[in-house]
């Protein structure tokens, strides 16, 4: 088949590469009927991650299992399903936790972007939709494998209630999604930071009442400003570096939550910073795998549309160019088909 | 009045000084009933925080109110009061929020370890008693200043609920009453790391069903194995250090919580290390003011006896000695009456 393989910075490659096969007897085999690209691989498309060798890319998914291994019970040939980036077996007691991404036997599931994907722990990992999916829904339940439940992670990391006051930092799809989120669990006021008019548009129509432009110590004040003086009482960490990550901590109430799911890099909080701030602190990897089930059905039912964030859309073939254009943020998120 | 003073690393002398007056007409003039020596303060005696010039010392007391301001309404000369080490207004946003330590008028009381005592904001800092208590209760009464209140905290920071495995690092006052407050919470079981055979015993009574000596990767090794690899729901932080914050995070289960309440020194939090972990961190300045009411009236039920926690009893003249006492570990916590 053909796959994307990422060789380098700035350099990733559709070509031939083996279709895979069953490893393990906990394995299925998919056919994706969609992938996509990851704010998240910026990082290694940048370089800030290293790659030593050309490696399969990509860990969003959804598609028809085509095969499973001998020790899968539950799932079957032939059904529509939707995993989660890292392959989980939902019963270790970090998983009944709920905690699927520190599972005991986790495992990142890679090279999403390609025809055919192994999915290790299938059980586990997969949940299968009622039936096929209407095609219009694709481009949603294809949120749901990483961006749409990282965003409500972010959300119940930091305890959004009815009527909270919500901040969210960064306007990729993750933050655009925790937009959404904060509106579903009942916020009275979400501020959106973002610089980008057509993020904006997209943040207010997912429920934002509040656009603030200013970053750093204007950011803070903007949103102290906003607050009465009082900050808010959940900011939605969405980027994950020092700027952002400081930025949401000081935003924050005392006694309010900071969810922080961009992945953290460079960062260092100071103890002595961190102490006299009284906020909560939660977040990491999210255990979208949890959320699966109940997004699938709010999908079904239309009653979000996560798939809004994808804003370009291009074949499989193309997948350089959606690198590109999220890279020259020319994208926010971009879709792509086999 | 003669009166503490520090000036400097280890050395602490007990001499004349001005008889605290109404300054602000919020201001109370408590006479002191009891004072004690912090383990807080032992960062100030050993040098960690530096002193630039001869300071009032000590920040917990109870006593019988002597003096008030034109403005404080509801304190009256008379009333055996208890406050907390942070005077606060209770009206703001932040106290009515639960979190008086962050007051928008907060000040640090200090100058405790004296006969007399200036209070800022009388009418919010100062909870009264319904009565004069009893003479042995005052010990009791005396820990909720602080260690009491931040054991307390530290156990609802760190979400301890009825059936938790909680993990206390640290066996200091504070240490001894997060033992007895996640007791009071219900927890099942209570994992006290000491190496300090009379705090060991002093841990169980108040609740500890295991005693863990081993510290670091040893100590987090231990936790590991005493919960079937899990890690802990609760780990309630009471040193403050690097060692101490890193060994707690690392003995709590994904999706567990850490409570901390030693006053970080040097503690630098790297972000790669934190995202990966799935735990809850909640901390600061324990706003001892929200549990004054409610731990007065378990205290005066003889429902709890924090007062245990005092195993040397000074006169206030000898406060130097008390001092010693405790950076030398020959004493847990020492009592000063004027």
């Amino acid at each position: 088949m053909k796959a994307t393989l990422i060789y380098g910075p700035h350099d990733v490659r559709f070509e031939e590469r083996d279709t895979p096969k069953i490893i393990k007897p906990t394995d299925a085999i998919i056919r994706t009927s969609a992938t996509c690209v990851c704010g998240s691989d910026l990082w290694t498309y940048r370089g800030i991650n290293q790659v030593t060798q050309p490696t399969p890319f990509g860990h969003e998914y959804c598609g028809i299992v085509e095969e499973v291994g001998s020790a899968v019970k539950s799932i079957k040939p032939g059904q529509f399903v939707i995993g989660s980036f890292f392959a989980s077996d939902n019963t270790c007691p970090h998983c009944k936790a709920g905690y699927q991404t520190s599972c005991e036997q986790r495992e990142l599931v890679a090279g999403a972007q390609a025809p055919f994907l192994r999915v290790p722990l299938a059980d586990g990992t997969l949940v299968p939709t009622l039936g096929a999916p209407p095609e219009d829904l694709i481009p949603d339940l294809l949120t749901l494998s990483d961006v749409m439940g990282t965003g409500w992670f972010a959300a119940e990391a930091a305890n959004v209630k009815p009527g909270s006051t919500v901040v969210v930092v960064g306007d990729g799809a993750v933050g655009l999604l925790s937009v959404l989120s904060a509106k579903q669990m009942g916020a009275r006021r979400i501020i959106a930071m973002s610089r980008h008019e057509s993020r904006q548009k997209l943040a207010r129509e997912f429920g934002a009442t509040d656009i603030v432009t200013e970053r750093g110590d204007e950011g803070v004040a903007r949103i102290k400003e906003l607050t009465n003086g009082i900050g808010a009482d959940s900011v939605l960490e969405c980027v994950g570096t020092q700027e952002s990550m400081m930025q949401s901590i000081r935003s924050t109430r005392p006694g309010g939550h900071v969810g922080y799911v961009g992945v953290l890099h460079g960062v260092n909080l100071k103890g002595e910073d961190l102490f006299h701030t009284h906020v909560w602190l939660h977040g990491g990897p999210a255990p979208v795998r949890r959320y699966l089930p109940q997004l699938i059905e709010m999908v079904w039912n239309k009653k979000i549309n996560p798939g809004k964030v994808f804003d370009l859309t291009l074949p499989l073939s193309k997948v350089a160019e959606g690198y590109r254009a999220m890279d020259e943020r020319r994208a926010i998120k971009t879709l792509l088909f086999p």
